[in-house]
């Protein structure tokens, strides 16, 4: 269904392309994780080859290698604070406010902190992300600590959440971040407040992070079926 | 100074005994970490060999050894998503709010689970522990995740705060948490508005939570040269 030669590919690459076009010499850059991701590293290699100079953190070891592999040198928070351009995907992108949903694929604090860490936020998806209502089509996960994770599932689903089990691996084991959390996939339906939410879920001890990115994202491209739209924040 | 015949470690050994005593047949009790909850531990092991029958969460592994040769049975949040009380010490304690700075021993996230699980929660210090405004001596612990940690430093100074390096152990490496987190020792001076800064702190990306607990203590034990007070939060 959506094979490197399907029309969607196209033009997720063609969004990854234009975004990673945005990259100029000397920049450090936030590199994002997925398959829309996949798309602007290798577009960032082929210009390093023809000579453009940066350095890159990745928010995952998967991006880290597509990097390696592609020719970009990469580097860390002990010698950036500060990075002049992040690009990743997202699962969910609310029409006009730019909001996010991210982290079905596990890496999202590591994405946040790349995120907030980004003078210039940009997003890259396919026409099936944007949404009216952050929700919709993905539930949020949430990265909690193993100690105490039942407790910290009563008090989301006091926020209203519809709470399964931690989310498992392919071997029927607790799936486990990078740092060592657990994830807990919560369903709020349609959600009206996000800052709200937002909010009362970052209060729960216990909760590390959210997959809501909200007021991050200065501009998204989204591959439409009729080719390339630019979204700035409004 | 202050070994276990000095008068101080009879009042705390008084305080946390009066704490102990408030635990009924039945209960399921949240136990804290430190050199005066090992006291109220103490306690509670005499009384279950007198028959009490209590059910208890240890904040630690030290604290799950001696509630074990105390003769506690202990339990875990798969069972239990409530407690019906927990007692813990704490570095400072506010008079009048009864805000608390903990985590100078490094388990204050699960501390501070087991305290937000707990429909009561007692603490219990010595006279040194009281006083005016938060941050006035001790500095409030941070658990922060490794990837970035340099970032989330620079977020917690524009908040305000003096941090050095990362917590380190005996050995001179990272001291690493019960979670695999790191500890960033702020000093904020003295504290205003506590609620205010822990909102911003809570937003930073990368804190995984703060020494600080506000509105969560029910009341508290105070050892003082002249016997034992007993304050309720105003």
């Amino acid at each position: 269904m959506s094979g490197a030669g399907s029309e969607i590919e196209i033009y997720k690459r063609m969004a990854a392309r234009r975004a990673a076009d945005l990259v100029e010499d000397g920049m450090t850059v936030g590199l994002g994780t997925g398959s829309t991701a996949k798309y602007m590293i290798e577009r960032l290699g082929e210009r390093v080859a023809e000579g453009l100079r940066i350095e890159a953190i990745p928010t995952s070891i998967d991006s880290a290698e597509k990097a390696v592999k592609a020719g970009i040198k990469l580097t860390d928070f002990s010698k950036h604070r500060v990075l002049d351009i992040a690009i990743d995907g997202a699962d969910e992108v609310q029409r006009g406010t730019l909001h996010l949903v991210k982290g079905l694929g596990g890496a999202l604090l590591r994405e946040k902190i790349v995120a907030q860490s980004a003078k210039r936020f940009v997003v890259i998806v396919d026409n099936r992300k944007p949404v009216d209502h952050l929700g919709e089509r993905a539930p949020i996960p949430v990265e909690v600590v193993f100690f105490g994770w039942e407790c910290t599932a009563e008090r989301l689903m006091e926020c209203g959440a519809v709470v399964a089990k931690p989310r498992m691996d392919s071997h029927g084991h607790h799936y486990i971040t990078d740092n060592g959390n657990l994830i807990l996939d919560c369903v709020f339906g349609l959600i009206d407040d996000a800052e709200k939410l937002q909010q009362r879920i970052g209060s729960i001890v216990g909760v590390v992070e959210h997959g809501m990115f909200l007021n991050m994202t200065n501009e998204v491209f989204v591959a439409m079926d009729h080719g390339v739209e630019r979204w700035e924040r409004k």
